[in-house]
């Protein structure tokens, strides 16, 4: 095995000091002359016609400068085309507190005094709320108006899209504007032969992804038309596109520039860009709009809350034989919610012989499905994975072993048929195995501790990417790049850089380009910016090296072959004082009268074969047994993380995903009254998890190569948010006996549970 | 011959509408909050101590935030090593209204008043002001501390940079700072054999670049003390290197973002930025510097004043036999003026067997000799065609003829010894020849107008060039390039790119990258940015066309020889149906799970051999023999372009450079009295060439294609703007029969001479 210079090795980020520091500089921290800030007026009812705007108290006040309904946009929808997606209400709102109405100010305070002066005239409608309600065929219509999906959108997460839509039979109630269904062998046949068959029915909470920097867009306006938009996005290039075609302009007349992101979680895939360019657009000026944290709450595009309703069976010695699952996912007033990819999650990780599967989305007057950190995984696992958990205790088995009797390897099929290709499902459950967490969970829980385990997957995102590798004047390597950095993955592309020349992370320099001077990256989502834009910047960087060498070979006349770059110095494998520097290499390629080419390395990647990870989780939990609080004292995260090149960075990773599973299994979750109005729309009401709520983390890196990631790595974000649900909801069933199907588990249920039990 | 799509055709200026209608965004109309303004404090001597420098009074001024000195700039100059450059006086004021100060206040009026309020203590020294001077062993020294001069300055404007300096046996006076000498053969019995000689001893003056914007950089500090530099530049990646450098910062820490240039001709090459940048991390603020136009003229980098003496012998029949000349050029305080390239294009259009050609550059208190258009052959040209009239006359021969008889083709050498390539001087004597306004010159005689012509040539420069041709979501074609547009460029290169797609060049964008991200490009200068980046354009687009061909061959199961690209639409020749859009392809290689490589080109240019460009202009001139006022009436300019990529933009640089030319030879002088004082500070008082001044042009483009430019082509901006000053003074003598030997030939001078002539 050949030593690392660069990967493999613990980095530090690149991005680390103006963020510890406070002096990163994100979307509203922007200063520009002449900027309006922008700021909502929200529906009061979840369903309404809206019958009237009457702005003129608005515009009466000092400040205000313009009061503009979606009729006030400049939107470039040409009769007969799709309308142009806004979070914006077009006649009718869909959800309490889908805008009505921008109110732009020359100040954030005039602006909020100008939103509160807005008078709507509503005709109130009978709201679509519960997952019930969706399903009945009984209940109103969500919308007066028709929706359309965006395949283009559905498939921004999902890995594994094309996977078969068929149609139901019976007539699907009116609100279900999706289906899937994924069947396998015979499931009566396959309960016939289990020698034990547990059902649960689980319910998930709507959950906000929780970003510490809320939704945030500033648009200028340039002299010739064009746009610049500075927004706090995951996803440059897309974000470019959807507001071209929002405001009509060429994609050459809008430059996204992609700011610092604090915290996207997937919330951050394009939402308010292009109501934001129409209104700067509308008004020639321009306009910053960043969410209050309520309006985060009310008008974000968080994870949808779901049903499950899971049956399966086993032989006596464990071996599956079917699965039965109904899936409702609530899409709100939006297009898609992550169904399809939690149906094939639900029974994808796992050889089920039988199967069936069928999944709805329902319309609610609730705010759009979007996509969270591994969307519809969390609640497709913490299903299977509790009814996982149940069968073996009724079968006496070890719930870990009878996950490794049954877990898929290289070649079983997923529920759409597509097989798993190399993963390290099994290598990362006997790393969990081995750990003395798991081995000593007798005495933990003899000493008032339970313990439990889930698995987690994430199919893995790929899409093409191109990525340059430039040597500067200073002999200095920059990597430029149109891939948004979330979670530290410039770091890794200087590693990934760094190692073809010899040299730590600390010594490359990446840019993040807008997107008029950037090489193509999609968004950054679905774990799929590293192994992706990894193998560009490493084929970047390796040409960048052969450039060098070629210049360098003419320079000192060896073959290039014979030549090593250490230290910035180009030698002569032997010869001590044959050596040329990166800076003079820089000086005979880029100065007058130099006669070679600049050094300009470019690489691309156009994987289609994703690289699945799999993470199992061991939760240790005590629970109050009065209040019925849960607390996770010990967490063990094993994941497959393929090849760690910032191990640093993949415990960061983990530890930030158990943290966000922690949050699911025990305390996230948005409610609704009946009325459709969020009873949970500040940080006081929603719980979002703390530093004391989170034990420590041990982190495990097992490590089963891909086949196309740079030196084997595979994207890691989205695995290690999956499993916390399912495995604090069988550490709480193996303290307490009591299984909690609906997550959050608050301790008011569970403290009921367990006084009813106690009784 | 193949028929052209987009290249060789007339295409309009893609930045035309934003200039036209008064909506570019030039630097200084960049609006950043906190910025401050900063005005500078003159010197009132052109020689002086700078004894102390009293902040009080101006720091009493409301709005006055700083007021900085040389040493109040935090310079990155290690112990022992090259002092930064900066237009500021350390300790002693080296021309008139070199900088002691720049006083940085709220609004530019305040830095005003702040300015004026600034009090200096100077001891004044004696100041070198003429070449007489600066040529004697008894003046005083113009500086107490010595000069470097920058390699690196001089080679940006000279392609012939590598000539040999020989040692001059006599000692030099003190305030020489370079020579140069040129030998061929035997001059003396040169001369003996030359049936004629003649001898002139010509003066040009210091001469303005004009341009409109005068000079202005905008320097940001970034949270994290990296720079964002604002410039209006001619040369955006050697700026960034010398701002880095000025203050201590890795180069990647310094963003150059190159804005739209009203006007640069050589005198945009870093001038204010390295110091601007030092008084904004000074004050860590944004930092703005607009020079006022009396400014310019004071602390600019004007064309140098200069005097040749030569000497020419011809035998009979016209053929040269010696040339003996002696070039002084004036440095000013600056550390290079443009001598050796001078030097080299005096001697360098004909045979000459027998040559010798000495140079000097002198030091003195004015401002320091910067690049104008074609840098020091305005000068020569006027010497060496003012004699070669002058000996056409003696012997009785056409002096178009006689020129024919001498000049250069590929093969003869150059005063250095290196030989011309293939050049089309021969040709454009022969276009002139031809031409009815040469062919007519008696009968303009007749009626009261002189008729004179004149060659010019310039070697053309070299630097290494990458260029990015990239294919955008919506099907259309961007380059990303690091040149600056000075004159139409990247007009050029969207016909380039435009070519290879089958497009005109309004359907290819083209963005100028900043630093951080851009593909490297040398500055627009030197007349390479046509002939370097334009084969790397070419590159660049054939190897986006071969990405795409190759998608579309995939995609269509068609070979790719077997495409076209139509339209946007690439289809299989004579299958009309068989197609995939640009836009679709862009969908293949540019969205989730699409399996094909984005499509990037890029391309690279390291031309060592040079394309040097010839014009031969004809003047037609009247003159007013009470007041002396000569005027041009008529004007045919001819020049080997090449190929004409946008022969619209080839006529517009033509006419610009005929236009300087004309304001050099009548017009255009900057005097100093005996102090060192500028006398003509304002266009009140220095004469631009108003468009009533210029005759209407007739061009004629030479077609004689370069070997490397791309189809063809050559730079052109330089060599159009040469002959126009001894054009217009062999017309004046073919009028007058009077030779004036001082550019700008004044109108007082010429009636002066008339007068005594008419006596």
């Amino acid at each position: 095995m050949v030593a690392h210079v660069a990967v493999g090795r613990p980095a530090k980020r690149i991005d680390a000091p103006p963020r510890l520091t406070g002096q990163e500089r994100f979307t509203a921290d922007l200063k520009i002359p002449g900027l309006l800030y922008a700021r909502p007026v929200g529906s009061e009812y979840a369903h309404a016609r809206i019958l009237g705007v009457n702005k003129d108290a608005a515009l009466a006040l000092p400040g205000v400068v313009a009061v503009l309904t979606v009729d006030d946009l400049p939107l470039h929808e040409p009769a007969g085309a799709t309308q142009i997606k806004l979070p914006m209400a077009r006649g009718e709102a869909l959800h309490a507190g889908q805008f009505i109405a921008l109110v732009l100010a020359e100040s954030d305070a005039a602006a909020e005094d100008g939103a509160a002066a807005v008078e709507v005239d509503y005709e109130p409608l009978d709201p679509v709320v519960t997952l019930d309600q969706g399903m009945s065929h009984e209940s109103p219509q969500t919308r007066e108006t028709a929706a359309e999906v965006s395949a283009e959108e559905a498939a921004m997460h999902n890995a594994d899209a094309a996977s078969a839509l068929e149609e139901n039979e019976e007539p699907l109630p009116h609100n279900v504007s999706n289906s899937v269904q994924f069947q396998r062998g015979d499931v009566t046949q396959g309960f016939a032969e289990a020698d034990a068959v547990v059902e649960l029915v689980i319910e998930s909470l709507t959950v906000h992804q929780g970003y510490i920097e809320p939704q945030a867009c500033l648009v200028t306006v340039e002299p010739l038309g064009n746009l610049t938009v500075y927004t706090s996005t995951q996803a440059a290039f897309y974000c470019r596109t959807r507001v071209a075609e929002a405001v009509g302009l060429p994609l050459q007349e809008v430059n996204v520039v992609p700011m610092p992101v604090g915290g996207g979680f997937g919330g951050k895939f394009v939402l308010i860009e292009p109501m934001v360019a129409a209104a700067a657009v509308a008004v020639g000026r321009p306009v910053l709009l960043q969410f209050s944290r309520m309006e985060d709450f009310l008008s974000g595009n968080p994870a949808p809350d779901c049903r499950i309703e899971v049956k399966l069976g086993a032989k006596r010695d464990g071996t599956f034989t079917a699965l039965q699952s109904r899936l409702i996912f609530d899409t709100g007033s939006g297009n898609a919610s992550p169904l399809q990819i939690a149906a094939i999650l639900h029974g994808g990780y796992y050889r089920f012989p039988n199967m069936e599967i069928r999944g709805f989305e329902v319309l609610t007057n609730k705010p759009g499905a979007g996509a969270y950190r591994a969307p519809g995984a969390q609640q497709a696992t913490f299903a299977i994975e509790s009814a996982v958990d149940e069968l073996a205790l009724k079968l006496d088995l070890d719930p870990l072993e009878i996950r490794l009797t049954n877990c898929v390897v290289e070649g079983d099929p997923r529920p759409n048929g597509n097989e798993w290709p190399r993963i390290g499902l099994k290598e990362t459950l006997e790393a969990v195995r081995a750990h003395p967490a798991w081995q000593e969970r007798r005495q933990a829980l003899a000493a008032g501790r339970g313990v439990g385990i889930a698995v987690g997957g994430w199919p893995g995102g790929v899409e093409p990417a191109t990525a340059v590798c430039r040597l500067d004047a200073d002999g200095r390597i920059t990597v430029v790049l149109g891939s948004v950095d979330l979670s530290g993955t410039n770091t890794t592309f200087a590693q990934i850089a760094g190692e073809a020349f010899g040299m730590e992370a600390s010594e490359v320099q990446v840019t993040t380009a807008p997107t008029s001077a950037a090489p193509y990256a999609g968004g950054t989502g679905g774990s799929k910016i590293t192994y992706t834009v990894g193998p560009a910047v490493q084929k970047a960087a390796a040409e960048a090296r052969r450039q060098i060498l070629d210049i360098a070979s003419q320079h000192l006349e060896a073959a290039a072959e014979d030549l090593e770059i250490v230290d910035g110095v180009v030698r002569v494998k032997g010869v001590p004082n044959a050596t040329v520097s990166l800076k003079e290499i820089a000086a005979l390629s880029m100065s007058v009268a130099a006669s070679h080419e600049p050094v300009y390395g470019t690489g691309a990647s156009a994987i289609t074969e994703s690289a699945p990870g799999f993470a199992v989780h061991l939760a240790e939990v005590e629970v109050d047994d009065v209040t019925g609080e849960a607390r996770v004292v010990r967490y063990v995260a094993a994941q497959d993380v393929g090849f760690a090149i910032n191990p640093a960075s993949v415990d960061a990773q983990i530890h930030g995903g158990v943290a966000q599973g922690i949050g699911w299994a025990l305390y996230e979750g948005m409610s609704y009254d009946a009325d459709g109005q969020l009873l949970t729309a500040t940080l006081m009401d929603y719980v979002l998890p703390k530093a004391g709520m989170i034990p420590p983390i041990e982190t495990i890196q097992v490590e089963v190569p891909s086949e196309h990631g740079a030196y084997g790595s595979k994207g890691i974000g989205e695995p290690c948010a999956i499993p916390g649900p399912a495995a604090v909801g069988n550490a709480i069933r193996d303290l307490t006996g009591l299984r909690v199907t609906v997550i959050p588990i608050r301790p008011e249920v569970l403290a009921r549970r367990l006084w009813s039990a106690a009784d």
